[in-house]
Order: C-alpha cells, then structure tokens, then sequence
C-alpha cells in the first residue's frame, strides 16, 4: 500500500518525439495506392521516476506541428493528468491553418478539421502517458480504463486490392503478389485465414466498378461460405449504386461500409436497404454524432482512438452508441504495434464491442516494439503486464527514424493520388460519386 | 516505480455492508414530508493488502437485498476491475420483483426499474472501489478519472419548505423553525448564504398552490439580486402550470426542473417556454436519453452517480449531454460525506459540468466520516489526499446503525406520504398533475 502523494513520481520529466517512415505495401484505393513508405510519429513520455511510455500516432507535417509545442508544455504535468491534455492542447497548439490535402488522403480520414487534427495528437500523447502510468502503478492500460470484459479481441482479415510492387519499384519487396480481381483477393484471404486465423474479412472496395467488387465478394462468400463479409468503398459510391450492392450482397455483407459519402447520401442508402452501413467517415468527431443517428445514417461507428482523441473518448464513444443503439466496431489505418497493444487495451474494455476490429498491422512488416504482436484465430491475448505490455525497440526506432530523415520530402506526407501518378501520370483524386 | 502486477494487492478480500438510519429534518416536498430518519447503506471493500475503501449508496431494504449477493460475490475481485461490477452484478443480483411504492418515494427518484436499482448499488460500490485503489496507488480518485480540470466544485443552496419538527416530534431537533411562506424561504436562503457562502438557489417545489411558490422564488429575486434561481416541483404540474409559471418567472430562473412529470409533458413544456428545463426525473437512465434529446424535453440533465451507476457512468453521461448540446448539472438525494466526496471527484473531472451542483448535505447533522466536508464560497475543495480523501468515523457508523437495528421497521424504507399522515391521516401521495 502506497500511502503518499504519487504526484511527483508521476510528474513528466522529458517528452520525445520521433518521426518515422514505415515500409507500406502498394494497396489500392479509391484515392490512388498507398506509398512505399508512410510517416508516423512515436511519442515518449519520461516521468521523474524514470519511466518511459509510448504513444502512437499519425506522421504527416501538420500532425507534427501541432505535437511539437504539445510536447514542450508538457514538463511538469502528471501523467496521469488526461483530462488536462486536452486543456493544454487547445491552449498551445493553437488553431492549425487550412488544411492540406495531403492530410486529408482525399477524404480517406473523413472531413479534416483543426480539431480533430488535434485530437489525432492528443492521443498519441494519451497513449503514451497510460502507458507511463500503468509502468509507474504496476497496472495494465486496460485496468487503467476500469478493467477487461474480455480476455482477447477479435480482429478481422483487411484485404486491399493491391500491385505486387510498387510502381516505380521502390519500397520493400514482399510475396503476396498482386490481388486485381476475385481469384487475387481470394488468395489474399486464403492467406489470412491460414496464418491468422481471421473469421471475418472486410474488402477495401472503391477501386474497380462496382460490378467488379461484387463479384470479389461472392468469391469470398463462396470460398468462406457463412463467414462475415464487409465491403468498404470509402464513400466512392452514388446512392443508387450504393443501394445496387447491398441488394446484391445483403445475404452475404454483416456490413457496408461508407457507401456513399456525406451524412445525407448515408441516410439516404440507409432508407432503403436493411444491410447495416457502417462509417468512419461520416461520424468521425463527437459533432458529427447527433445528425448522423437522428437521421439513421449510420448503424455502425468504425471507433478509432486516433481521430477521437484517445482511449478514454473511445470509451465515451462507445457509451454512446450502446445508448442509441448504434453497433461498434473498430477502424485502422496503417500502424504499428503500440497502437494495436493501444486499440486492443480498450477494446478489451468496451462491452459493446459488436463486431471484429478492424488492423492493417498484418500488412507492416515493420515495427518499433521488440515482440510483435501475434495473431491467433484471428484473436489477439489482452496483455496483463503493467503499462500497454510492449517495449520499445530502440534499434528500429533509430532505423526509421534515419528513413525519415533520409527522405526528401516526398513520403512525408501521406499522398495516395500522387503515388498512383507513378503508374499514371493521369491519375487524379476522383470525383465523389466516383461510381 | 512498481514494475510488478499489481493484481494480488488489489484483490478484495472482505466486503461489509452496514445498514443505517440518519437523522433527517421535516423537509416538505409533493410527496409529503422527509421522515425523522432516512436508511443509507455504508460500503466497505478491504483488500488482500489491508486497504478499505468506502462507499455509500441508497439503504432502503430492496437495495440491501440486491446489495448483499453482489457483497457476497466480490472477494477475489481487483478493486480496479470496475466494468467488473455490472458483469458480476448482472450475473448474482437477479432481476429483483416488483418494485415497491416504499422505495418509490411517489416517483421522486425517477420511474423505478430493476436496472436502475440494481446500478445504484453498483455505484456503491464502484465508489468503495475507487477509494480503495486510490489509496493503493496513492492517488485520488479524480486522478482514476483522468484528472481533475478544476480545483473546486461549485454547489447550490437547497431550499426547502420545511416544517419546525417532525409532526410527531420524532427525530432530532434542530434551530432552522419553519419555512412554509416567502419570507421563511429567504430567511432560509439567508442563513444558507451566510453560513456556508452559497451563490446560487435551489427551492424544491410542488408543495404549495404554484402562487404561493411564484411568490417564494420573487421574494428570492428580491433578497438576492442577480443570482441564479431554480424550482423544482417534482413534476407535480401540469403543462400549462409549468408554462404559467415559466412565463411569469422567466427573467429570474436559472432553470425550471421536472415541472411537469413524463418525456411527454416535459416535451410540450419545453416547446413552449425558452427558459431551460432540468431534469433528474424524466431522464435518470441511458435508456431515456434519446427520445428525450431527440423531443427537446430536457435542457439540463442532473446527473446523480448512484441513479446512474457509478462516477464512470456519469462522465460517460457528460460525454453525452456534450455531444448533444445538453447542459449538465448534478442532483442529490439525502446523502452523507462519503457521497459528497464521490460527487465532489466526478464533477471535478467533467468540462461541461455547466451549473453549480445540488446538495442536501447541509442539511446532515450525522454523518460517517471523521471530518465533515466545510463548504467555502458555496464551494468545496477538490481532496488530492489517496482516494477520496474521507475517513470513516466507525463510533458514528457503529451508531448510526444501531439505530437501523433498533427500528421497528418503519424508517428502514423511506415513505415521505406515510411521515405526512402523521401530520395529516387523510394524506394520500397526490396524482400528477396536482396543479
């Protein structure tokens, strides 16, 4: 029993940000192809104590512009100070400008706002410091969030339409191959399920007509007969299209995802098909919340504790959906082991935790922690080890970071339409609806 | 720095529940009258490592007979497992019957379900163990709730028409006399004032013709220029009372609470008037949030951790009321330190806790705690003392329950219409609306 003040143990005494590139394979999108290397930040907490937490978040420049003066306020306060990021956030990091489209990825993140920009670094540094404060206590993040309802969290099979290389030939080679119709996604999820064990598959669509996807999804349901399917266009789709696919896929689809952008188009899909529509696009920010379940626009919210701000506004988030009756699941974008040790801490957490989360990790071969995280049937183990139950592999940190620093400029900032230029030239970010 | 698991430490090895009647005044409200003696049930968890954590919740007999099988179940539990609780709870408490008028109280606490008892006992103790993994860690409890973004919470003064003694002259005496007119509220209000600082005015209502009450909250106006002024007439009114009576104290109300009883009512209500309308009755469960956000019934919400199940509970209510644009202010039943002190924490955390909070503490002369909470300013201080920061006095508890033994059984389930027919036997508990 510790009878003092644990103030000053948890005072931070240093904060360290690291920005990194990490290898990424050519997956497709309705924006273009992921680049060979893709920016993240890794954020360190040091208390006086001497412990250090990790955090995990988005790369991109204005990501890291809006972290730089986050970290220099940040001596002095304790760690387990959350509530206070964010009074500190909006008090140094000031309003960032217009944001770029770089950031946006064409919409990818759903509508980019100042806010929600911060809220993206905020987290980061959330992560960091439950970690520090979980090493500091002896306490697992996840008790930290008022404890695990769950032992393990199911996560689902992410398969991308993708090139075997990079267009221009740069980036890290791998074996997978190319996957451009259903035989290629088939192989991919065949791929999956044997390694690890995934039960459920979710296609990132919005790259081929319509027609094209639909058939790659029949595949999956033929070769995966009664396993839950999920499609994803990133809101590539007219309302009439978006409702042509859910009457061709409702038997198969647990959800659609992000059919058709926009709130209003979203409730107009919702109207007309009982296939549920999931988002993590059009309700991405607490503001976006209130319209989206008034009109029925989304029966499904793609949590994501990056742009919601961190684990604790995950959790409210959750509370909310379970109070509208709205299904919960989880996004991803490409990231590394803290942050799915982080997404797995909470979503051990979250009751209403409907529907496997979503991770591209399997598709990193990269990473900063010493032990990857291991997939088994498709379920990760909740660490019980203090903090998120991961370390730092300093080597590999020092590595990608160097890659960042290397890099003239062109990775440093997410561009999916301008990696796609490298195979055509033409290539522009496409109209919505682009089908 | 602890680097081991801090499970073995956290495991409650004893529960204890004491039952206890505390002194209470004549306090008037449309049910009737506050009885002499009101039952609390004290909570106490003691971990493997000898730390007791205390709680305190709601002692009427239905909630001790839910209270003692999750007592009963929790050894072996960590302290920090608090989504535990509802697991475990939902798993040993059982679905208690039919709910009786007893506990009821008329409808004062809201409609009564077997959810919502069942989560008043869970706050108990969820409170209890919060305290007690505070003092493991040697934090306070805000800082288990991600801080506290201000360093002391707002109260409001709690008036109430009241009369000199108990109608038996049961119970303890004490010095306030009688309120039952204008100038006894503000002669109230006054020594409420001087005493203990307060700014702002809350007059529970529904006890006399609304005339008489409009002339009460005038003769506060008056006494006490500029201050921001509350009425709350348990939803005794009718839509067009509560509409005349918004009308004619519009310039002076800070807000009008549960004028009028049910969503419906509260809905035209609120359609009628601009002056906000609160509410502890029409929405004290999660369940009643969106069909009362969605109508526009409720500006205000008073959040209550023991209706709501906990101090997590209630910042995920805040996060709701935020993201619905709704203002959030907190209620209270007769309560005592240890409860105070739990309120005190929650509100410390949440940004939007837009209005100064009730509270029947000064109206207390008993208490379990070895020193009695001062209010300073209409204020208290946030503790940053381990846990909640409040010691149990155990001559008083030993006391306090002595005399819930000794009861004859007629205080042990509080019924303010069966005090009120000792003062009048032909009181019946009035249908709504009354006005």
């Amino acid at each position: 029993m510790r009878t003092g003040d644990q103030s000053a143990d948890l005072a931070i005494a240093e904060v360290r940000l690291t920005p990194i590139l990490i290898a990424d394979p050519p997956l497709l999108n309705t924006q273009g192809v992921h680049q060979p290397y893709t920016p993240r930040l890794i954020i360190e907490v040091v208390t006086a104590d001497g412990t250090t937490g990790v955090g995990e978040t988005y790369g991109d420049t204005r990501y890291l512009d809006l972290a730089a003066p986050l970290a220099k306020a940040l001596p002095g306060h304790a760690v387990s100070d959350l509530n206070g990021l964010f009074t500190l956030a909006e008090r140094v990091c000031g309003d960032p400008a217009e944001v770029s489209d770089s950031v946006d990825v064409g919409g990818l993140r759903g509508v980019q706002t100042a806010d929600k920009l911060r809220l993206s670094v905020i987290s980061g540094f959330e992560v960091a410091c439950l970690d520090a404060l979980g090493k500091t206590l002896g306490l697992p993040v996840h008790a930290l969030l008022g404890g695990k309802v769950r032992d393990a969290v199911d996560y689902s099979a992410y398969l991308f339409y993708r090139f075997a290389a990079h267009p221009d030939g740069q980036g890290e080679a791998d074996d997978w191959g190319a996957a451009l119709d259903p035989e290629g996604v088939v192989a991919q999820a065949r791929r999956f399920a044997d390694t690890y064990g995934f039960g459920s598959f979710k296609l990132k669509g919005g790259v081929f007509p319509p027609d094209q996807e639909i058939a790659a999804v029949r595949a999956l349901a033929a070769a995966f007969p009664g396993k839950p399917l999920r499609l994803d266009p990133n809101g590539a789709w007219s309302v009439e299209t978006s409702l042509r696919v859910a009457r061709e896929l409702g038997d198969v689809l647990e959800y659609l995802e992000d059919p058709a952008s926009t709130t209003e188009r979203m409730a107009q899909v919702a109207a007309g098909t009982s296939v549920p529509l999931a988002t993590n696009m059009c309700v991405t920010t607490f503001a976006e919340i209130p319209e989206a379940f008034t009109r029925g626009a989304v029966q499904v919210v793609l949590s994501d504790h990056h742009y919601w701000g961190g684990l604790r506004h995950t959790q409210q988030l959750a509370a909310i959906c379970r109070t509208y009756g709205v299904g919960l699941s989880m996004h991803s974008n490409t990231h590394l082991g803290i942050s799915l040790a982080a997404m797995t801490h909470v979503a051990a957490t979250v009751p209403n935790l409907d529907y496997a989360c979503d991770s591209h990790y399997p598709w990193q071969t990269e990473d900063v922690i010493t032990e990857r995280h291991a997939f088994t049937e498709g379920r990760l183990t909740v660490s019980d080890a203090p903090g998120l139950g991961v370390e730092l592999d300093r080597d590999a940190l020092k590595a990608l970071h160097r890659r960042w620093l290397d890099d003239d400029g062109t990775m440093r900032d997410r561009d999916d339409a301008a990696a796609m230029r490298k195979a055509d030239p033409q290539w522009r970010t496409p109209s919505v609806p682009r089908w």
